[in-house]
């Protein structure tokens, strides 16, 4: 379940040893210039990292000015962290002698571990061992190292650290894979975005891409962290990095790879990561307002938009444009991405008339078109309309979407755009549709200012579409509210084992949960049936009853509408058909006729793997197979998220009175969805599915009845 | 309809025109050297254009070396195409000295026509006018010109043309928007996509883009067309450039804005153009194999693919990368834009253990870790591994995956994969994640050699999904072989017209269609109800009857199951209903009871505006309204695409026997579908909407019955 984990003193120190570390020993460091060992000092040497370094290598006396150490023992000083660039074979080592020389973590960079096979693992789960015995923690291996952008800390070899970062932004990064890690590194770095903390985990022997976030959220320098992962397993701990960061008030924004059915596979070779639940995964993103993208450029822009601007209070823009037919496009990918563009007021329009030429529009997207700029002033006066724009209370941010605007006249432009952001108090974003060649001058004057330039008009959308507060009505607060202790929770956890077992009814389940159901009545034969039918009055559903019959109604063996009378032979005609399925019916079902109403599907999850489990509810009969229309939602619920998950149904106005039809008992529906998901809560440490299928919501006042509960566990 | 359109000499003297003329005057030229008229005289000379260059400008005798001449009857020599760079009200005067000098051919760069409001509106239709009576063709006004790379022709003032283009690649360019167009310019030249020709229809006084691309169909360099369209309006032009090109093996690529509520007022307003039906549109793109994308940069990458690479025969990609993570992610792209990334065969992966190293992959994705280029020879092994996944018959192209393979390395192997794709015989894809900066000397290698590089896993995958080829199961072929003669055509019309105007029964035309429909008796009086109703026999349905009266069910207006001997009673009671909800009911309607069966919608819309009309069949009931699972097609359709259709519907298992139910009478319905296929294939010239709805479909050997039928059209 999500729950605010306490930060422990652990996260501190991790904190400490693998970005803030006074000293730093290389250990395995290459003399020649072009071995990649020798990056890292040469790196930290051009940052002025701040504290002690210390190379390690038996065959110099110097390296670059520095002493070389032969061991680290001989060191003789304190050692926080070790970059250890010596081969697989000799890592285990290096980990026991840091552990001897009292170091708080390792960085291990060497590949052959896990990735190439069993002997590999082996050395991975030796590893393991040799840092929890050693008290340290370790970082990979095979991974790409750390940064910490504030202090020198360049602890990495990739190229992509060949050229010096830009300031800090308050963006840190953590990744899985090395080689996604040095794009980010790149990318960002010739975007202008200067990551504070960068961090590559690699085989996550150790420390996890989760662990190592959650402990950047205690740096003061880092307002957003980027994730990329190729796998999830310990659900707990994501929940806890999500939950963090919300109460920070801190942003993380995640790619996650691995979601296609190829990519899945190819992760679980790729990295040993086994998948955790993807749809748990998403609804914890949702309740704490985790960004989820799709692509790594999409990563960065996040990042950089989440850098640079002032935070969108709402979810429309204002777009100010060069191009009509740019603006026009812009406000297809605003509506894509659910961005209003909004109409100005009347009174804004007026004061864009002063600006704006004839042939132009003042109405949004407000095109001033490129001969604005061929006007005396022209790129001050585009300046006053990006500020009488967001002036307009109907925006939540200007969005400026530039076509060939191009040399000097550019950059004067882009003075003009940063000028007017200042005093704006609202984000300004910039799009740009035009080559880099010709608007050199204009991309360094935004870069300098930290403004992201967009390359498309679907990124800036695509980009503000994401950083742009959501409704979050389903949110985090109603997940919290949900969590009041309840008094029966073991007792009802206890039966549900039980009826997974096959050592207890569901119907007391139901009953427990205080869920209607159908009387009903086991009959072991004809005689049996028909009396059970005369007790219940009226016509009855009969029903082959055995354990092990998911969907009775596929072979016959469930009939609706039999009066009492008919029960005795229609009871030897099901155990019939039972029989000729195969199938081993321990006697028939005779229950009473249900009230018609809307047929629900609700359903509960657990997956074990820390994640929350979840509920699930949709509209029932042909509808689920074949429409698919159901809503998932971390569990427990409130009544309040109950009835919304409802009413985000497509099928909702099914139950509130399509086409004149009753409205229906949906109090009654929300009641069931809130008992079934306090049950799946006391769950979430192993895998469990229950399902009520149907539940039929009777019209207004009736009630709603669960006629098949179906409960499968995999054993304690 | 979609319809082959005769290659008229009209289209071939337009291309003669505008993209090859042997002379060209440019009227209204200015001799300094900034202003913006004096640029493309620059650009002429740069480019060394192979014909007559005419400066027209009284104040100037000599202009850059060239005699200028005073007007343009002066010139004394043939002038084909004359650029006008004269202001707006002197646009008019030069159309018509240009057709005193028998010029083809008038480009009019002036804004302040239809997009200032009525004056400029007036002034344009005025430029019309002296076009047609002149006889001369005129791109503009509000335009930004036209260039033909082949000849040198840079006819425009776009400061994208201040770089000279790239060598013609095959791909030409239209659009309205000029803005827009200098931004294509720009892009593509940055991209090394040198674009073979180029044309900016701004206002459209005269030409439309839709016409400047089908006379460009008609040059043999030219083999993809790249259209930015801000609106089509005739249907019937865009149908027959798609045909066109469709036949000549050649690719249209649209981009079109203006489809979202806000862009679509934006751009009614901007070019004065009002939309023309999207799906009408959309299902014209898919049956001549039009590419739909929806942003400048994926109209780009697009249209460089299409020039670079070898056509994919299949839709399947074999991954070659450096990153074991960006592998996964590129997998995940495909699969979502429907590419198949298979299993290499056991020969190519044993194959491929020669040089993929212990901890890459030899299966799909083919992760050859960073570390194989560190290898001796390292660059040629990849450029073996990409050779031997391309002869894998599983995969239809190649996708490298490059991360931070930087400087001369990333040089030395972009040779090896230009080497590769030589010999592959199938297209090679790149994408590279990394910056510019580290990475100039292996983009240059890919541009020289007309590569696109794809700065995401996402751009690749979405450009591959793009242009692979698509089943295409609902084609042209198919729209073809329907076009039979139909015998009965002008009788349908007459009839579906004189049922619009209220004049005939809906019931005649669904008999002359062919398509069973339950008997039916207009009562209209109680007695005549119960005499109707017991010459039927069995159950009856009732309904109010008044042609108004679309939803009868919504007011009560429909009973079911009436027994013979009630129909008297119910009749007044309807007919109650309907004086009380102010209904002027001209009786009530005694039909047959319907066989029970699948619900379905047919219906049929023509809009009148040249598009061709569409048939559309979805599931009926409440689904209709709650799950929209509807599909479309162009008219006319043949058995086999309306059985597609309905195989396509997501909810085709409750007509193919869903849970044990029957097989519908599939055979019934196909034949309703056609029938009205037929019929609203006679209106293309008009607005007309048709609909059966329900059509109920009896299980097989029991028919198809039309329970209900509206027709509405605008009248003729």
């Amino acid at each position: 379940m999500p729950q605010t984990r306490p930060v422990t003193s652990a996260e501190g120190d991790l904190l400490a040893a693998l970005f803030h570390p006074r000293s730093i020993a290389i250990v395995g460091i290459s003399g020649k210039e072009v071995s990649l060992t020798s990056r890292p000092l040469q790196y930290l040497l051009r940052s002025e990292f701040a504290g002690a370094l210390y190379p390690v290598n038996p065959n110099y006396e110097e390296l670059r000015g520095l002493k070389c150490y032969p061991s680290l023992a001989s060191i003789g000083a304190p050692v926080d962290l070790v970059l250890s660039m010596v081969p697989a074979a000799g890592v285990v080592d290096v980990v026991r002698q840091a552990g001897e020389v009292a170091a708080k973590a390792v960085v291990v960079f060497a590949s052959g571990f896990a990735e190439i096979g069993p002997d590999g693992a082996a050395l991975q789960q030796e590893l393991a061992e040799a840092a929890r015995a050693a008290n340290v923690r370790v970082l990979g291996p095979n991974c790409q190292g750390v940064i910490n952008n504030e202090t020198g800390l360049i602890g990495t070899f990739t190229g992509a650290a060949d050229r010096p970062l830009p300031p800090p932004s308050g963006v840190a990064y953590v990744g899985q894979s090395g080689a996604i890690g040095g794009s980010v590194l790149d990318l960002s770095t010739e975007m202008g975005l200067g990551l504070t903390a960068w961090a590559s985990t690699g085989n996550q022997a150790d420390l996890s891409l989760v662990e190592v976030a959650t402990a950047l959220l205690d740096d003061d320098g880092v307002r957003v962290v980027l994730l990329y992962a190729e796998g999830i397993t310990d659900g707990a701990s994501f929940v806890a990095l999500a939950a963090k960061a919300h109460s920070r008030g801190k942003r993380l924004v995640m790619l996650r790879s691995g979601r296609s059915s190829v990519g899945r596979k190819a992760a679980a070779s790729h990295t040993g990561a086994m998948l955790g639940d993807d749809i748990s995964l998403v609804l914890t993103a949702q309740a704490y307002g985790v960004i989820l993208v799709d692509d790594v450029d999409e990563l960065l822009a996040v990042g950089a938009a989440l850098a640079s601007t002032t935070p969108m209070v709402g979810r429309r823009v204002g777009i100010v444009t060069t191009s009509g037919g740019a603006g026009i496009l812009a406000a297809d990918h605003f509506e894509l991405n659910g961005i209003g563009v909004p109409e100005l007021a009347e009174v804004t329009q007026t004061a864009l008339e002063i600006d704006v030429p004839d042939f132009g529009a003042t109405s949004n997207p407000v095109d001033v078109t490129a001969q604005i700029l061929n006007k005396p002033n022209g790129t001050a006066a585009f300046g006053e309309v990006c500020k009488t724009v967001a002036r307009d209370e109907s925006v939540d941010a200007v969005c400026v979407v530039l076509t060939m605007v191009t040399g000097e006249r550019g950059a004067r432009l882009a003075d003009a755009v940063v000028e007017a952001s200042r005093t704006a108090g609202k984000p300004v974003f910039v799009s740009w549709l035009a080559g880099r060649e010709q608007t050199t001058e204009g991309r360094a004057v935004y870069r300098e200012h930290g403004f992201p330039v967009f390359a498309s008009v679907g990124d800036v959308a695509r980009t503000i579409g994401h950083i742009a507060p959501t409704a979050n009505d389903l949110g985090v607060r109603a997940v919290k509210s949900a969590r009041e202790p309840e008094g029966n929770a073991g007792e009802l956890r206890a039966l549900t084992e039980a009826c997974a077992a096959g050592d207890a009814e569901s119907e007391d389940l139901l009953d427990a949960l205080g869920i209607a159901r159908p009387r009903s009545v086991l009959a072991r034969n004809a005689a049996e049936a028909a009396q059970a039918a005369a007790e219940m009055g009226g016509q009855v559903v009969l029903k082959v009853h055995a354990p092990d019959l998911a969907h009775k109604s596929d072979v016959g063996g469930v009939v609706l509408g039999v009066a009492a009378e008919d029960s005795g032979v229609e009871y030897d005609r099901l155990m019939g058909i039972a029989a000729a399925n195969g199938i081993d019916a321990a006697g028939v079902l005779v229950q009473e006729m249900i009230p018609t109403g809307v047929e629900l599907i609700v359903g509960a999850t657990s997956t074990g793997d820390g994640f929350p489990a979840t509920v699930t509810v949709g509209i029932g009969g042909v509808t689920t197979e074949i429409y698919q229309d159901v809503i998932s939602q971390i569990a427990p619920v409130t009544a309040e998220v109950a009835r919304r998950m409802l009413e985000k149904l497509r099928g909702w106005p099914l139950l509130d009175g399509f086409r004149g039809a009753p409205v229906a008992d949906i109090e009654s529906a929300v009641d069931a969805i809130v008992a079934v998901g306090r049950l799946i809560e006391q769950f979430a440490d192993r895998v469990i599915e229950f399902e009520i299928n149907p539940l039929i919501v009777a019209p207004k006042g009736r009630g709603a009845c669960a006629v098949d509960v179906l409960i499968s566990a995999t054993p304690a």
